[in-house]
């Protein structure tokens, strides 16, 4: 029995479902006992000559110095040398850390680094869809999703509208599409969502992990928890759907995955560090974690050193959640700036979609107004920068990189392009 | 006509060997006109709400002091926010007069900014190759490739020997493997060698290059230069096969592209910055690097960017020519530490394989002898570790992260093993 049979089976009997789950990459894919396995064995030798990169021969970084010297206070070695192919250690504990502090009692395998938010997304199609693999987006979603899952796995893409024409929270929709699937199926939730800037209640969040974990059918469930935490009206669910859905998965059925990172988080947008969880047993874990990192060596090897680094440091630095209390009152300031437009928005025709979190708000345009035309018309003319979805007739305000002093004035350019 | 077929409309007229070799998921990318696209139109606005990045309202990062503190002399905008897809534009044009300077006259279009170089050689993978391509590797060879090209692209992995039975380069070796190969083609080039530690000297270069130059079919090359300018002896080839190739390309015939990076070239493994360039005309680099992009957003997005500004910064270091120089000097010394010890392994029945160049070494075990039994006993025994090759009956001696003052006991520690 080859590698990726020995998981395969181990993964059979302990979470079925991930087992009938796994695409055909899925079930080859086996970390290699190559360069990578062999270095880890031979760590601690007097002389270790088993790795490609530049020591001091006793495990320091020799760097250049133009190079080094930029890198502050950022821990040389560990930023200069290659990470672990799952990440850097202590990372990896300190964000499983930072998980479970959101649910007393609550205990998950270690996550894997990654190259941010899209790359533990990525991994998720890598391993789990191909053309027979049925995909469940929201719609209005992420427009990436489709170079992820379609470009690249050509699965077939489902939506569910997350508003109903009347501009309501559309369980009753979500659960129709989800009933329709009969095959291989993976579904993305993601809240607070992107474009839409909503978060549920926790009635409609409930409502929704109870049909995902009803389903007839194994599934993928992946929790994108980019925007986790931004939440600014008490009505919605302040943490992850993935806490509702966690305590009552059957691994006969189930598969629950968690994808977050320091990019919106910790407001490290070029950093690119994120973290993959799996919820499930702690061999199935390592199992998948296995898988995952044989696919994500083939494709860019580890994540970042410096930036892997830097979130480690910062996430042991005390003045962490003061600081994350202070943007955190930014954004709810930009946020209440915009709903105060909404009355003028509305006198023009314009309706919001509903929103409450995140980073965005989503505007619906009069009929007949095109919203390509809009968005060049106010950059060229009004100098304001907007997001246009033509399938939505909406414009997408991203008021995060708004001052909240800005939102009015341009909210008003909006208003007058608009008369 | 869809963006799709416009590229490929574009490559088919000017490089007709670039469109003949797309993969299915070379041909079908496109990089979208979604929030990145539309970003950068809105860029320059007053009021700038495009993009889901917290900003001051002014373009400017709002990082947590506890995460912008560690970044040093780091560019704090450039490190904190999202990159572009292609990569910094700064480092892009460094990057690419770092390669035509070292060949007068030579005119390239800009690369893209990679995660390392297993990113470049993936997406390279994904724009070329799947079960219908034929990959040429050298044996031996950096083991990624199979995860790379097998795993993740099915491709059919075709070999040539390095060297014959007698430890010469087999120049003769390559054009057979090469002219078996009919159908849609992608050869790897990698001098200085993984884990061979051998560049070819002057007529080598060209005689491979020549049969490179003359296949019958459309082909893809790849140079992997990991290693570029780590080369100890005259005798060999100073800068990459690529120069050899390039002046020569015959666009219904040939597409090249150069692979490389900071990660061995500066010393900044964990850094996770590589660079793809396509050896073609402008309008069809940009129309690859358009589908190069699409297919890197949906897999990692960008590359990191405080590693980015790191590198370009570096880059821009008048002292950075003189520290590359001491660097090479280092390894230069390891290099002729571990030549001196070549009798002694003779003596014992060890045959190094030629190297003259790279970080490795390879050494041909005495006939009988198992290469990870003996890799066992040498970390166990004699705290020595070093990298097994079975099917080579060989150890790789990885002598760049050995003090040079390290390699002679290192050696001799092995020899007594084999004793």
């Amino acid at each position: 029995m080859n590698k990726a049979e020995t998981l395969n089976q181990q993964i059979q009997t302990a979470w079925p479902a991930a087992a009938a789950l796994l695409s055909p990459m899925g079930l080859r894919a086996a970390f290699p006992a190559g360069v990578p396995a062999q270095a880890a064995e031979a760590k601690g030798c007097e002389f270790n000559g088993s790795i490609g990169q530049v020591t001091d021969g006793h495990g320091n970084a020799l760097p250049l110095p133009s190079l080094s010297n930029l890198l502050g206070d950022l821990d040389r070695n560990a930023s200069l040398l290659y990470p672990p192919q799952l990440g850097i250690a202590g990372l990896r504990a300190l964000w499983r850390d930072r998980i479970t502090a959101r649910a007393p009692g609550l205990s998950l395998p270690l996550p894997m680094v990654t190259v941010a938010l899209t790359h533990g997304i990525s991994l998720c199609a890598d391993l789990f869809c191909d053309a027979e693999t049925t995909v469940l987006i929201p719609s209005p979603s992420w427009g990436n999703y489709k170079a992820v899952f379609g470009l690249r796995r050509e699965a077939h893409l489902a939506s569910w509208a997350v508003f109903d024409t009347e501009m309501r929270f559309n369980i009753a929709g979500f659960k129709a599409a989800l009933a329709q699937i009969t095959g291989r199926c993976l579904v993305v939730l993601n809240f607070p969502g992107n474009p839409t800037g909503y978060s549920p209640t926790e009635a409609e969040a409930d409502a929704i992990a109870e049909a995902v974990l009803q389903h007839r059918y194994p599934l993928v469930i992946v929790c994108d928890d980019a925007y986790q935490g931004m939440v600014y009206e008490k009505s919605a669910i302040q943490d992850s759907i993935f806490y509702r859905i966690q305590p009552h998965l059957d691994p006969a059925r189930h598969l629950l995955i968690k994808v977050d990172g320091a990019t919106k988080e910790l407001a490290f947008f070029g950093g690119r560090v994120g973290f993959l969880t799996f919820a499930t047993d702690e061999p199935t874990a390592e199992s998948l974690l296995d898988k995952a990192a044989a696919i994500a060596r083939g494709t860019v090897s580890s994540a970042p050193a410096p930036s892997q680094v830097a979130v480690m440091t910062c996430l042991k630095n005390p003045n962490l959640q003061q600081e994350l209390a202070e943007l955190h009152a930014v954004l709810a300031q930009r946020y209440e700036k915009l709903k105060a437009c909404l009355p003028d928005l509305n006198a023009v025709g314009v309706q919001a979609f509903p929103f409450n979190s995140g980073c965005f708000a989503l505007l619906r345009l009069p009929e007949g107004c095109d919203p390509h035309t809009l968005r060049k018309k106010l950059i060229h003319s009004y100098s304001v920068g907007l997001v246009a979805l033509p399938e939505e007739r909406a414009l997408r305000v991203a008021y995060c990189s708004m001052h909240a002093d800005q939102i009015e004035e341009a909210i008003s350019r909006l208003v007058r392009a608009l008369d």
